[in-house]
């Protein structure tokens, strides 16, 4: 399917380096976007709103390097002026295209450079995902791609996506680019819940800092060479399934490629007395910068876990019936710690790559989980040295 | 005044250094005390309710090294047992005494050594300030505390303030111990309402790492020994923005020795819609780890900043009437960098070490500031080390 259908090219944003894809979707796709909710939104997120109002999309155009946000008309204007050289080159109308962008805030596109090597590009579509991944990563350390194909109805469908992202990563939205196709035909409304119910169980469940960036989106495009009957509820479900895998993948890619991360640690909260107070909770934890420094040390600090927990007025449980468990091993619980909190096996399993944490409120019936990475040393050097 | 009045001891918590504080109140004192919201409050937090509720106040008594927390019905019996053990020594009733404990969460506080030191120690009250600041620390990297003298109807009044705190730092309630002391004779009601006003506008207004510890207290005890006619709202005025002076002074050592700090930064809310709107947006980037690694990066990355603001769902204003300044040089309005955003003089402003953001919001007339520092690799270094 879209193997065929991905042109990389080197902008020149970045010295040296692929830095632009351009991705030709098929006749008769659909396409689902969520976009980042931030009142400060990068010139592509304006730009889509108004192209995804008028007609249909073609191609999406996707630069890194630079975020073109918070770079006023002179940002408008230039990106105006490659999505028409696009259009132009494409033979289709400006509005066909979708423009994404990923990379430092508040600085001005080389627009001659872009223009030019547009111009020179003879758009083939011939590169790979691996090729496209690699041409939108920023700080990433690892390029981000998985393909998976999985029956329904005698027919085999294959599932492709690739995303970037490392930093700036909070849910609501998720903070990243995402990309991911599917080659069935699936109508605007399906394509749309489908895209909200997985990226809410996938790219809004993870957390690296608690940032949300400007340019953030995820787009899910039905490619549409299969007909599938998803008016069945059986195989929406198949479907839904596939696809969700596919998003969860790529978001564990995106937190274990947190930047510095050394760990992923699963957050669960359990039997909340309802789903906010869940979701406040876990994400309340996952975003501590004393638990996720404990992580990095690999230190079963429960305290500082009950600490976090304890400091949220609007969470309601009775303190002495929460029960924490590390890596399946209660550390707490009537209150105070257990033997094994102090334990070698809790010591040493804290070494995993993977660490869980699962604290039961026992106060209702909802539970919620999130993925966050370690706070480490590199990510401060990351951090500290991304502009000068 | 308190200079004769503070025992320093060595209970054995911690390895031949000094870990406890006893303070002698001068009769008539009277006593104010805010102390953490947490959840799980630590033992003495639970034992200081019940004494406050019951009688006067006679002793202070600290110790650092143990955070008696998440400790159970066996702390809350070493609370007892070493309380019983000062008011015997002290010739006084047990809810004469009230106990702050700082250090690690879950581990039972070393009763027996407690209790030998407590039976060797004579009770001269002849320690210093300074040996007692010294005594309460923790994580801090120096000690903290401040004497002042100022004069009103022709008295000369002292205030005298110790606190700890570096790691664990964040508003409502500050999380640290501090205690405050000025000799004049003040009643009860006054006290707490001065006690209030002053931790509002310094200890509730200082983030290291946005997490809220087990056993913040800051009590302010008026030592009773000058006369002074409070309900002359002059003279209120005068009292009050002394001792705010003091906690002001306090908070801020408080947060240049945030964990691993190197800098200080204060951050303004200007002309918001209203003080929750101008707090949560002061809060929400004083605690934005993207911004304070820029911060110990000397990085002017304003657009950390931009998009944190932007993610604020619940701040009202229009993006484009935004004005954001770094020490004083405007970087970001209509929505996009000035041209002083890229400047020498804006990057090498960056290396000082308190550092000024004020965002206008221009939607309003509500201002809110905060003091933060920086996230520097030393941060992770401390907290990923600190049980093991």
């Amino acid at each position: 399917m879209i193997k065929e259908l991905i042109q990389v090219l080197h902008l020149g944003i970045k010295e040296k380096k692929s830095d632009g894809v351009c991705i030709k979707l098929p006749h008769d796709s659909s396409i689902g976007i969520i976009s980042t909710r931030n009142k400060f939104p990068a010139i592509p997120i304006i730009v889509n709103k108004q192209h995804l109002l008028k007609s249909e999309i073609k191609y999406l155009f996707i630069n890194s390097g630079n975020a073109n946000a918070c770079t006023g008309k002179l940002g408008m204007k230039s990106a105006r002026s490659y999505v028409r050289a696009l259009s132009e080159k494409l033979r289709c109308a400006p509005d066909n295209i979708l423009i994404f962008s990923t990379g430092i805030i508040g600085q001005q596109l080389p627009v001659k450079k872009m223009l030019s090597s547009i111009d020179k590009c003879s758009f083939q579509f011939k590169s790979s995902i691996r090729a496209a991944s690699k041409a939108i990563v920023t700080t990433d350390r690892y390029e981000k791609w998985v393909v998976k194909r999985f029956k329904i109805s005698g027919k085999e469908i294959e599932i492709r996506g690739l995303c970037k992202g490392a930093g700036m990563i909070e849910p609501d939205m998720a903070t990243m680019l995402a990309f991911i196709f599917v080659d069935i035909n699936v109508n605007k409304t399906t394509i749309k819940r489908l895209l909200k119910s997985c990226a809410d169980e996938s790219f809004n469940k993870i957390s690296v800092d608690g940032d949300m960036s400007t340019n953030d989106s995820v787009a899910l495009v039905a490619t549409g060479s299969n007909s599938i009957d998803l008016t069945n509820k059986k195989n929406y479900h198949i479907v839904e399934q596939n696809i969700l895998n596919v998003f969860k993948q790529l978001a564990h890619m995106i937190v274990s490629d947190g930047e510095g991360a050394t760990k992923v640690c699963k957050v669960s909260i359990t039997k909340a007395l309802s789903l906010p107070q869940a979701k406040r909770a876990c994400y309340s934890i996952a975003n501590s910068n004393l638990f996720k420094t404990a992580l990095f040390g690999e230190d079963p600090n429960w305290g500082r876990i009950v600490a976090r927990l304890g400091s949220l007025s609007k969470v309601r449980y009775t303190p002495k019936d929460v029960v924490l468990k590390i890596n399946g091993i209660t550390v707490f619980m009537r209150g105070v710690p257990t033997e094994l909190s102090n334990s070698c096996k809790l010591n040493s399993s804290m070494k995993n790559s993977n660490i869980d944490v699962e604290i039961c409120l026992n106060s209702g019936k909802f539970d919620a989980s999130m993925f966050t990475s370690d706070l480490s040393r590199k990510y401060v050097q990351i951090n500290s040295k991304y502009t000068t």
